[in-house]
């Protein structure tokens, strides 16, 4: 009854998903208490008293027929220069609310750029591992989801391998960085690296190749580790962010495009753009949060609450003998399975400790799992005897 | 830059929100008050007081983490039992909340159950006059949109071409009551032929038609006119709704998808529909507007202001000598162009009288135009004399 695509996408759905579900489940027999829901990245320190109080003070100050009506597809003019402000103020840079499409979280601004850019059969290409949506989103709009592997240990791009999958129908590299799931962040130099590549192949085929730069997580990183602006480093690089993290706002679906007017065809884009985010059927990101973004996009999430799970997880875990990359941003760990095919280990930490982790063949990559750590602390402390035993067996 | 599928969307892109763009652009040149947009369907009324209370009463009273959380891709589950409970009681169905999608509006959900349904080729079905997107929203998924005719001065829809354009591929039948552009409410005995000429049809072909009933102004309906459950009448029905116009939020983009038990696949679909949400981008309908249609769904929006409208415009319209469809439901009033090229006509109002209104061959169907009534009465007593003096001008 349903269609040849849905059916794929169906059989192929979201591991995450399903073990967040399954979580839900699992709660109801075992008390939520004695399950360890690492599955999803669904912030558990609320959002900032100050979205609170935006709320509240627009609601019950603004009128309601502007606060809840339409307004352009791409967003109140008024937000899109409050974020263009904060952005200048950030990055040194210039941009006003013509640089802005409001969308409907950042998953949301990536359809409307691939639905913007894609024509059948163009590629997409990201750094394994990834974020598994990625492929269903190049597929919405039948483009090709390629692949280019990663460092492994470091999980920096691999120059080779990204160098031989861009090719004449290579339309846009995804990066994510910090990264979901590895929690990696790419430093300056590997930026400058991958954008000399992408100039060369641009002149090469004569393309436009551009950089989506996907990154929700930019306002969480540890250790002063600086997240370089990539714009800056390439100018054909359109960002999309959202305030799902920064502001635990991921159920409200608030995000934004950023595209810069140095981008190849910007009149073009921004206008198709405007044009996909309505034909998509998002119409135009939720207004209220539009507002709500625009009066506290300055706010910053607890990073030093992450910061704590972080080093909690990743001090003990190492120390039970599993082998973790250390997470300079994102809340999400990434670490090898102690047997090859993860799915066991996934079943194991399930069925015998009730601790929920995601096998790494969701995001491109076998023999790793991702722990997604925005969690409460206590869940992390109870979780870990388990983690211990399972190591245990597994004779780490 | 953009691909060949935006350059055609871009290039037909909607004229009523070039018309929106417009009125904000001569109300800077003509002052607000005197530039008169009947261009948009955005509610003139303010969402009831409930709203801002229930906000209000949310966000200081509920856990944050939970009310701007992720949920289930298909909604909070409590929110999704509040309306199945709503519904059960206005139609005497017995839905739960397993029947039901919460979506980024009416026209997120028109897309998630095309997505769902389509494969490319595959035939949708709607009657002209119909709001324009359906073409856009069948085409994301190489679906073909398929007009059939409406019958010339009651458009309903006209049995014999509906019967002519229902094909092996067609697998959807957008039905849209009350009508937007019209103002017409299909009745019950309507309703009955259209479903036995599907049933007839889908035994023909040996295939599944579907009714997708777009009904986001069900509750905005004149003189006591009854709106027929659709569901009730074709079992292969999936209802399409949102809170845009009877909660007066369009801008926050809170709708559902109802997909009843008794669809033919329902298993399938309903599971499909769930992931279709999640890979469009939407992820799941807005969270906190979620938990207040929950709560709000049982309050009615003020009809009486737009029914004082019609009645204004309506009375006054015919007296200048303008052919006009009498609406019988939702904000927009139907009207003949005094001269063949209604775009003629449509210039003539925007030049000289600063009334913006929209052609009718947007929604299929040329020689008429879209008046939207869901304006400041003041701005409908303000436009009257040029609407007059363009009735005079044409000799009506």
């Amino acid at each position: 009854m349903i269609s040849k695509k849905m059916q794929g996408f169906v059989a192929n759905s979201s591991a995450i998903r399903a073990m967040f579900e399954e979580g839900k489940k699992m709660a109801a027999v075992y008390g939520a208490d004695h399950v360890y829901d690492f599955s999803l990245g669904n912030p558990n320190v609320p959002a900032p008293d100050a979205v609170r109080d935006a709320i509240v003070d627009i609601v019950t100050g603004e009128d309601p027929v502007l606060v809840h009506g339409y307004m352009n597809n791409s967003g109140y003019e008024d937000v899109r220069t409050a974020l263009a402000d904060h952005l200048n103020g950030l990055y040194g840079t210039s941009y006003g609310a013509e640089n802005l499409v409001m969308t409907v979280g950042a998953a949301g601004g990536l359809n409307v750029i691939l639905k913007t850019l894609l024509n059948p059969g163009d590629e997409v290409v990201t750094i394994t591992p990834y974020f598994g949506e990625y492929r269903s989103y190049a597929g919405n709009f039948d483009g090709v989801l390629v692949e280019a592997a990663s460092v492994p240990g470091t999980f920096m791009p691999d120059l080779a391998d990204l160098r031989a999958k861009i090719t004449d129908r290579t339309r846009a590299l995804i990066l994510n960085s910090p990264n979901n799931p590895t929690g990696v962040v790419y430093p300056e130099a590997v930026l400058r690296e991958v954008a000399d590549l992408l100039l060369e192949k641009q002149k090469e085929y004569g393309t436009e190749i551009y950089i989506i730069s996907d990154e929700p997580y930019r306002e969480i990183a540890y250790d002063g580790v600086e997240i370089p602006w990539i714009p800056s480093v390439y100018p054909n690089t359109v960002v999309g962010s959202s305030f799902s993290k920064t502001l635990s706002l991921p159920g409200e679906r608030i995000g934004y495009l950023l595209i810069p007017s140095e981008v190849d065809g910007f009149a073009d884009i921004i206008a198709a753009a405007n044009v996909a985010t309505r034909i998509l059927g998002y119409v135009n990101a939720p207004s209220l949060m539009q507002r709500v973004a625009a009066r506290c996009c300055a706010e910053k999430t607890n990073v030093g609450y992450y910061d704590r799970n972080r080093k909690l997880l990743y001090e003990s875990l190492k120390e039970y003998g599993y082998e973790c990359v250390r997470p300079e941003g994102a809340f999400y760990l990434w670490m090898k399975s102690p047997v090859e095919d993860e799915r066991e280990f996934v079943a194991k930490a399930k069925d015998e400790e009730q601790i929920l982790i995601v096998p790494g063949r969701s995001f491109g990559c076998k023999g790793w799992v991702r722990i997604a750590y925005c969690v409460a602390y206590e869940t992390i402390e109870n979780a870990l005897p388990g983690f211990k035993r399972i190591a245990e067996k597994y004779g780490l």
